[in-house]
């Protein structure tokens, strides 16, 4: 007679096994939460394995973390860890041509978003993962092919010498989550009805570096403000800085690949290190005398393109299925790219939950649930370059978000400012934060009409109009 | 000392070599140009040679051919071949419901589109390219890989055996002629800043057949009128048939995929035998009297998908270059896609002349020229799907169109209707008449909208309102 345990043991339904494509932070996420999920999970990169063989090169390449990409981590007990290296930025820091600085803050007093580093985050997951008894690791395998009817896929590695060795995989489904460029996506367009475009934005970037005061210790590491944001808005283009723990700042130039109008810098016209050494002087005076070797950064350094990527659909043959920037690349300037991708992860693991495994009905959901929020957050990055370049140096835009901030603690259920519902409202979907906010945009087009706005905007009258305008059209 | 003949050959530029991939009407067509330009072509196609092989297995896929396809073919002189079995038809015939019919002339009285077979075009071409001394065929050539540095493209070929043999061909240009799933465009798409969509439509379709009546001869094989484009509008879906020279029509069978609303029926809803039959004989009575096995063949045949692409840049690196379906895939509703494949054909030949062979600026010319119009003809062809399904069966749409025949015919100058401008108007762009239609399209809804139009359209009033309106907005 078999024991109880046993017996239980029998009964424990046999879950399916998968494979995912991409061993990024999504991908490794996804590893975490399949494993937990007791599904076996084989999760394999083309890179090596950067715990290994430091492939950041010490460099810390930081993105911003904000509530969405918190609520996940949370979720799988890791947020505390990278808390303790993470950096809060409360506020934005605007820097104008003339040097003068003007701040605004992201959100009410204790939120902020998150300066932290891709690679820590990306081997933190990495190591949780690998402590999931069903998950196994495979680095240097390159993806080649994928049968879309069976979900099997073909990697190659290379073996002693310099011969390729091809592996078939075979697993009940695939997930491809192997970022912007995704190989498991582009395959997929070979499938029927597979609606895809990659659409490139006039804006290229490459990063730049502020190094720490070597003479100090501690915040006085830091050459400017350490909690923030820091951003030249120069309308066409735009620096930005994000701090990291060791005191350095993390600058990306984001400037015109190309441009029609002469008068507009771009990455095409500024050709002699006197144009570069000028454009730096007249546009960032002020971070030229903090910069590390601008001009010959800019001159050795290939510019990185930015591009949207748009898919329809992201479950081919409910065997397969995109997550991640693979499904939904977007341009940075609103800091969610990662987050959604997280979030996309905690979706999938509720409607796991949900449907009990059945994934007949849990990729439909994940399709439904995710696309048009991933649309929602994708338009709303793309629209973001005008507001960080262009409106973050206006003083009405600024007043107008005043204003938002104020009428928030006055009637905090009633309106929160757009930015604040897709970065402070994980439990919001980002495709009500852009309908919403375009309403609530409206209304403000209303209040900044008021005759001297800039003299009366802390008059009661102001927030009763405001109040007024929102139960009639936002209730 | 050398002969004057001697002299004149040294002196004669050696002109650069050309890779075409894809050896379709438009790839054939493009190196017969190249060939009477004195450039050395090689021509390869992954298919077999249809001359010889019979692929087509004697069916006639007919396509309509119109002005901007005669163009480019009697620029190369084979037009008048092509038009021996060739079928004008001058107008459309709806069908409607109860079998009633309605006419509607596609132009002036001797203005038609063309029933023509795609093979017969694409052989007579393949057939006058191999006469050309510098262009060379090469067939079951399938393209696998392009170096987009210096335009050297690998093609692998099946040898005796199982085994295939890759070949490397160099050259100083390609072009990719390979149509709607063109591999050179895919591979492209790991070049630097290379947008790209395709995008799927809700329909999809199938080919029927209304075959010839054997008893008969001459135009009395014919079932239905001969000279005309039919048209069964039944808004959600629509049935076409163009004639063949051996008195069949080739019908084409347009419907939704699937449908979200039960009651529109699409491919996925119609699964019985019996939902099929009721299908065509509720939506095509009098057509169901003449087509052959049409429930048999749904049932059988798998539905093809229907998809747009747009691509941006057309040429990469200078050297790299799209041409045809390969650049501009569009929905066939305007019946344009291959007169645009044509018209690239012809623009290309006359940038050749114009630069002197100075492919530096023929390429940024061709695109600049083509890409506008090739986005303004898909556009066209993708709104025709509501003008053939859904407007071609209402009365005010048809009055429309009388309206705006009998306007151009007392203005010929001031007034081509839109259908005109592109089907007939091979000297106008394609966005002008987008852009000069969707002028017209507002002057005619002032015109639509005065009080019992469907009685006075014949007054002279309106055509002196119409007049007036043209004034001020077109001219």
């Amino acid at each position: 007679m078999n024991s109880h345990t046993d017996d239980t043991a029998d009964t424990k339904k046999i879950k399916a096994s998968m494979t995912i494509a991409g061993a990024g932070p999504v991908g490794a996420l996804l590893a975490i939460i399949l494993g937990r999920s007791d599904y076996n999970v084989n999760l394999y990169e083309s890179r090596a394995d950067s715990r290994k063989q430091s492939l950041y090169q010490g460099k810390s390449i930081n993105i911003a973390l904000s509530d969405r990409g918190w609520l996940a981590l949370e979720a799988v007990g890791i947020a505390e860890k990278i808390r303790t290296t993470a950096i809060a930025m409360k506020k934005r820091v605007m820097h104008a041509v003339d040097g003068s600085l003007t701040c605004q803050n992201y959100g009410k007093e204790d939120q902020a978003i998150w300066s932290v580093s891709r690679s820590g985050i990306n081997e933190e997951l990495l190591t949780l993962a690998e402590k999931e008894p069903g998950v196994t690791l495979h680095f240097e395998q390159r993806l080649t092919h994928v049968n879309f009817e069976n979900a099997c896929a073909t990697f190659s590695h290379k073996s002693i010498g310099q011969d390729h060795i091809s592996q078939e995989v075979h697993a009940d489904y695939l997930f491809g989550a192997d970022g912007a460029y995704s190989k498991v996506r582009r395959l997929a367009q070979e499938t029927p009805r597979f609606s895809y475009s990659q659409t490139y934005m006039p804006q290229c970037y490459i990063e730049l570096t502020i190094p720490a005061n070597e003479n100090a210790t501690g915040d006085a590491r830091f050459q400017m403000e350490k909690e923030a944001l820091h951003i030249w808005p120069r309308k066409d283009f735009m620096l930005i800085a994000l701090p990291n723990p060791d005191g350095t700042f993390t600058c990306t130039l984001f400037l015109n690949y190309e441009s029609e109008n002469k008068n507009i810098a771009s990455f095409s016209s500024l050709k002699s290190k006197t144009q570069i050494q000028d454009f730096f002087h007249s546009n960032f005076n002020d971070a030229m005398a903090l910069l590390e070797n601008p001009v010959e950064e800019f001159i050795e350094k290939s510019a990185n393109p930015l591009f949207l990527v748009n898919v329809d659909p992201w479950v081919v043959n409910n065997k397969i299925a995109l997550i991640g920037d693979a499904a939904h690349a977007m341009v940075p300037f609103y800091g969610q790219g990662m987050n959604c991708g997280f979030e996309d992860c905690r979706i999938l693991a509720e409607l796991i939950n949900e449907h009990q495994d059945n994934w007949s009905k849990i990729f439909p959901d994940y399709q439904n649930n995710r696309k048009v929020n991933a649309d929602a957050i994708t338009e709303l990055a793309k629209r973001n370059f005008i507001e960080m370049s262009e409106l973050s140096g206006s003083a009405t835009f600024l007043l107008q978000k005043k204003i938002e901030a104020k009428f928030h603690d006055m009637y905090p259920n009633l309106w929160i400012p757009l930015y604040s519902m897709v970065t402070f409202s994980p439990q919001l979907p980002y495709s009500e934060a852009l309908e919403i906010g375009d309403k609530q945009q409206k209304i403000m087009q209303k209040i900044m009409q008021i005759p001297d706005i800039e003299n009366c905007w802390q008059d009661d009258f102001v927030y009763q109009k405001l109040h007024q305008l929102t139960k009639h059209h936002l209730s």
